[in-house]
C-alpha cells in the first residue's frame, strides 16, 4: 500500500470530461496509454488499487474495469502473482526492443535507506487535503511572519542580488548577521567558524559523510528525531541509544556506551572518537530539557573521555515558560562541540536554511562537501535571511510567536486532560512543538492506531519512529492544527485509542 | 598550499590596529590564542604560512614571528617536521584534559572524497578580489536578470508565501510551470514526473546514491563535467570513459563499454543496466554538439543494448548560431532518458534551482531521498522560479542573452586567433560557454600553466580535470571574464604559456 501510493498518486489527479463525445472508459485508456508509451509510467510500475484510481478518477469501477481490460488485452499492463497491476514489461515494448529499462527495480537498487514506510505515508499523507496533522513539527501557516517577509522581500526587489555562485561557506552577510544573533545565547562564532546549510538535515547529512568513517558509532538520546531519519545509517553509521531522565541523558549509561564504542574502535583501527548527537533544549520527541547541572556535567564527561558533541539547538528559542539553560557551545573551550541552528523550526521550514558552528576545519571540510553536494544554499534564501536577522525580524517574531504556542501548549494539554487522562499519561512541555504521549495499556498496537488514525484523515507521529522497539509512545505537536483540529483530531484519536484497546479487536 | 589555504584563510582578514596602545604582535598574539581558546582553530589546525599570515595581517614578518615565538612557547602551536605550524594539541589542552578533539583528523575520515585539490584552489580564489576568471562556467553578474527578479520580488511581497514544507517532489506550481517550459524543447512531460532539486549538482547526487547499486558502471563522454565532481566516485560508483568526435561520443566504442559493463555486472549478480550520463548539447568542456543521426542511432543503440541515459540538458538552451537538434528526451517512448535541467547556466546559479524529468516511480524514489537530504529545496527560490517562467521572464532574458553571449565568444575567438594561432587549436562553439584549447606544445605541462596563472591572478580551468590523463588541454569560457579582463587575462596566459613551453624552464 505504501509502494502503490509513492507510485502514481497524484494530488490533482486526472479526470476524464464527460461533456466530450469520446466515452470516458476510452478516455481513461488514452490517458494510461499515453502515460505508458511516453515512459512516465514506465516497465514495473505498479498501478494505484482500482478502488483507488476509480475515486480519483471520479468514475464508477466498471468503467475503469473495461479500460484496464482493454489495456491488458492490448498488452500494456498484467496482473501478478500476489496482486497488484503492472505496467507490462515484456508485451508490447519487447516486441520491439530487446530489453526495456526497469526504472522499479532500479529505484530498489540504489545503496540509499529508503524512508520509513510510516514516514513516506506521513510526507505524502500531509498534503491530503481534509488531512488533522496532529503530529506534524512546524508552525501553522498562519503562524508564518508573511508579513514580515513580504516587507523583507520589497527591500530585496530595490537591491542587486547575489544571483551567482556564492562562498563555499554561504553568503558573508548573513554569517555576520549570525555570528551576532548567536551571542544571544552565549556562543561566540566568528564568520569563519559559520557554514550555512539548506536546513540541519543536511548538516546532518554533511557530519555523516565527512567527518565519521564508516562503521563508527553515534550516541545519542534514546528516543530521538534522528531515528526517524536515515543520514546517518544510510553513511553507515551506527546509533547507539542512551536512556534520558527528566533532566535529560543519563550519564552512567553514557560513560559504558562511550567504553563499549572504544572498544569497538581500537576493533576498527580508527583513529575517531565517539560523537554524541544531543537535542538539550526541548528534546525532538520529549519536549524535555536538560537540566543546567547536567549539561555541565555532560561537558566535563566529554572532556575527560574525548568525546566530541554534536548538539541540535533547532527548538532553543522556542521556550514558553522561561529561557532554557545556554546551549552547550557557550561553555564550549576547546572546539568539542558542533552546534546546529535552523530557521525552520521557529520561522519557515520552506525557506531551507540553518548553520552549523564549529572549529574551522571542520567547518571548511563540511563547506567542500556541500559544494559537492549542492554548490551551497539558495542565494535568495541567504539573502532573505540576512536581512531577517539585520532588520530585527527575528526578535519581534518570537516575541510575537511565544504566547501564541504557549496557548496552543495549554489548549493542547486541556483536551488531553479531557478525553485521555483515564488512557496515557504525558509530561507539561516548557518549549518546543511536542508532547510526547504515554498510553497506558498493553494491548494497544501503536502502528494499528497510526493506521486506524489515518484512514480517519487525523496523522500522528508514532514513537516507535524514535525508538524502534517502544511500543507505548506517539508524539503529538501542538504547534500545527488550528484549535479546532486540534478538538476533533484529539477525540478522532481517543476513540480510536479506545476501540483498539478492546481485547475484542 | 591546497590544505592551508582551506584551513584558515579567511575573505576578509582581521588585521592588528596600529592605533591602539598596545603593540601589534600583542594584538596578533591575543587574536589567535583566543582562537585557539574558543575552539574555532581546534588541536591541529595547520596555520597559513608566515609569509601569507603577515600579508593578511599587514604586518611585518618579523612581527609576526615574534608573537609567533610567543605562542610556541606558551604551548599552543607547534612546528612540525616536514613544515607547517600546527595548533598544538598536547600542549595547554592537555595539562587539564584527557584528551581533545582532533577535528583535523577527522575531516580526513569521512568517506565522501574531498574536491580536487585544483577545484577547491578554483573554489577559493574565484572569491580572491581582483582575479580574473577565464574557465568560469557562469554569466557575469551584469548579464544577471537583475531586474527581472527585482519584478519577481515585488510580485512575491504581496503573495502569500509557502513558507511551510512543500511537497516531496516540489512545488506544483513551479512543476506546472515547467511542464509547459518543457514543451518548447519537444518533452512532454507533465507535472508527476518533474522533481525539483537544488540545481543538477544534487541531482546527479540523488541519481547516485538512489538508483546505482555501489560498484556498477556509469559511461560517459571523455572528458566530461562529470570527471570533475566526484558524486559519483564518492557512492561507489566506476566512471568509463567513451571517446568523442565532433558529432558527440562514438557509438562503437560506446557498444564495447556496454558489454564489459554487462560482463562485470553478471559478475556483481547485480540485476542493473549500465547507464550513460551524456551532455548533448553544447558539451561541458568540449563544447560540441552531438548530431541529429548520431543522436537517432545513440538512442537506438540504447533501445537495442537495454541502457539507460542521464541527459545533462545545462546548455541546451543556451544556442548563438542556431538552435541544437531537440534533446534525447523528445524521442523518447519508453521513459529510458531521464533528463535534467537547471536554471544556474542560463539564468542564476545563486538561485540553486533544478529539474529532472523522468519515469514516475523513478521520480518518487529520489523525492523521498531529497526529503532525507534536505527536505526539498527552498520555497522562496522555488516561488521565484514559478513566477520566472509563468510571467514569460524566461522567454525576453533569453533573447537578450544570446547576442551578448555571441558577442562575447566572438570577441575571445578573436583574441585566440591574435594571441594563440600558433601555439593552440580550438573550434568555434556553436553555444555553451566553453571553448576547448588544446596547446599543441608537448613540453607544455597544464598542471604548471595553472600555477602560473593564479600566481598572476588569472584562473584557467586544466583539462585534466574532464580527463584525468589530459595533458594538452584547458577550458576556457566566454561567459564570465568582461571584455578588458578576457583581453588582460588571455595575454597573462599566453604569455605564461610560451614562457612555461621553453626546454630551459
Amino acid at each position: 500500500m505504501g509502494r502503490e501510493h509513492s507510485d502514481i498518486s497524484s494530488n490533482r489527479s486526472w479526470q476524464p470530461n464527460p461533456a466530450l463525445d469520446v466515452p470516458l472508459y476510452r478516455q481513461i485508456e488514452a490517458y494510461i496509454r499515453q502515460k505508458i508509451i511516453t515512459g512516465e509510467w514506465s516497465a514495473g510500475t505498479r498501478l494505484p488499487s482500482q478502488r483507488t484510481l476509480a475515486a480519483s478518477m471520479s468514475v464508477n469501477r466498471s468503467t475503469l474495469v473495461t479500460a484496464l481490460d482493454n489495456l491488458t488485452a492490448a498488452g500494456m499492463i498484467e496482473g501478478r502473482h500476489g496482486g497488484g497491476t503492472y505496467v507490462s514489461g515484456t508485451g508490447w515494448h519487447s516486441m520491439a526492443h530487446a530489453s526495456v529499462p526497469n526504472w522499479s527495480e532500479a529505484a530498489e537498487e540504489g545503496w540509499y535507506y529508503p524512508n520509513l514506510p510510516e514516514i513516506q505515508q506521513i510526507n505524502q499523507a500531509e498534503f491530503r487535503p481534509g488531512i488533522i496533522r496532529l503530529g506534524t513539527g512546524e508552525l501553522a501557516p498562519e503562524q508564518m511572519p508573511n508579513e514580515a517577509f513580504n516587507e523583507i522581500l520589497r527591500n530585496m526587489s530595490s537591491r542587486t542580488h547575489p544571483l551567482n555562485y556564492i562562498e563555499p561557506q554561504g553568503s558573508l552577510e548573513l554569517r555576520e548577521a549570525l555570528s551576532v544573533h548567536l551571542q544571544s545565547s552565549g556562543i561566540q562564532a566568528s564568520p569563519d567558524s559559520i557554514l550555512i546549510v539548506s536546513g540541519s538535515l543536511q548538516a546532518l547529512h554533511l557530519i555523516s559523510v565527512g567527518l565519521l568513517p564508516r562503521g563508527s558509532a553515534v550516541l545519542l538520546e534514546k528516543p530521538s528525531y534522528l531515528y526517524s531519519i536515515h543520514a546517518f545509517q544510510s553513511a553507515g553509521l551506527k546509533l547507539s541509544g542512551i536512556t534520558m531522565d527528566e533532566e535529560g541523558i543519563l550519564l552512567g549509561h553514557l560513560k559504558r556506551a562511550i567504553q563499549s564504542a572504544k572498544m569497538a574502535k581500537s576493533e576498527l583501527d580508527s583513529e575517531s572518537f565517539p560523537l554524541l548527537y544531543t537535542i538539550p533544549s526541548f528534546h525532538n520527541p520529549t519536549g524535555s530539557v536538560m537540566s543546567c547541572q547536567r549539561r555541565e556535567e555532560l561537558m566535563s564527561l566529554a572532556r575527560n573521555s574525548g568525546i566530541s558533541i554534536l548538539e541540535d539547538a533547532a527548538y532553543q528559542e522556542l521556550w514558553l515558560d522561561h529561557p532554557p539553560p545556554p546551549p552547550l557551545k557557550a561553555s564550549d573551550q576547546e572546539g568539542r562541540v558542533l552546534h546546529m541552528g535552523t530557521l525552520s523550526k521557529a520561522v519557515s521550514p520552506g525557506l531551507r536554511l540553518g548553520w552549523l558552528v564549529g572549529p574551522v576545519p571542520v567547518i571548511r571540510r563540511l563547506a567542500d562537501i556541500k559544494m559537492q553536494t549542492d554548490y551551497g544554499t539558495s542565494s535568495l534564501a541567504q539573502e532573505a535571511a540576512a536581512l531577517w536577522f539585520a532588520g530585527g525580524h527575528h526578535t519581534s517574531h518570537m516575541e510575537r510567536l511565544r504566547p501564541e504556542l504557549r496557548r496552543r501548549r495549554d489548549l493542547m494539554l486541556g483536551l488531553l486532560h479531557r478525553y485521555f487522562h483515564d488512557i496515557a499519561e504525558w509530561e507539561k512541555p516548557e518549549g518546543g512543538f511536542y508532547i510526547w504521549i504515554r498510553f497506558t495499556a498493553d494491548s494497544l498496537s501503536i502502528r494499528r492506531l497510526f493506521h486506524a488514525c489515518l484512514e480517519k484523515d487525523v496523522l500522528i507521529h508514532p514513537g516507535y519512529l524514535y525508538d524502534r522497539l517502544d511500543a507505548s509512545h506517539i508524539r503529538l505537536s501542538y504547534a500545527y492544527a488550528s484549535q479546532d483540529e486540534m478538538e476533533r483530531g484529539l477525540i478522532v484519536l481517543a476513540q480510536e485509542a479506545c476501540r483498539l484497546m478492546k481485547p475484542s479487536v
